[in-house]
């Protein structure tokens, strides 16, 4: 079933757009790992906040993907950016006004 | 710039379900206004709440989406659905790692 992971990470003041690219660095084994989307970006309401919104073929996929090098790299290049607020949630894709017909 | 905008809707107790029909029926009209992804999705760590991950070619073509006729329907037929708590996010997106060369 298709997994959605949606994340908010507030940046330490000034490093949101190092953050950016970390979170956007090319890592070509996330579609083999199941990745159908991952969308990093920015809002003017909240200057410190980068938002992801991911899509994964299951959320063992999504799991799994954790453990590539090139992601595993990504999280440690990241985590002192991070100021430690962060949020999110994650669900099972049910349906979509798109593919009415896959429920 | 492509949109992000990810919603939660909390239920009326037992009305989950009735919400993902509403927020998942055929909307053709939406691909032609510029809607790129619509995910309707539930979480059994959340078991009133319907999560929702849209993409569009730009804010304002989400916002145009809430004129159309098919649109409006849904809201109003889903609105007594909803407990009034509801959350989310909306942000610009600025990159991804599947296609990294595109900042």
């Amino acid at each position: 079933m298709t997994y959605a992971n949606v994340s908010t990470f507030d940046a330490v003041p000034g490093k949101r757009d190092e953050l950016v690219v970390h979170l956007t660095s090319s890592k070509p084994g996330l579609t083999a790992a199941g990745c159908l989307s991952y969308e990093v970006g920015v809002s003017e309401d909240q200057p410190d906040t980068v938002f992801v919104s991911e899509l994964w073929t299951s959320a063992e996929a999504h799991r799994g993907s954790l453990e590539l090098p090139e992601v595993r790299e990504a999280i440690a290049a990241a985590r002192p950016l991070i100021s430690g607020r962060s949020g999110g949630f994650a669900f099972d894709v049910v349906g979509s006004p798109l593919r009415a017909g896959d429920r």
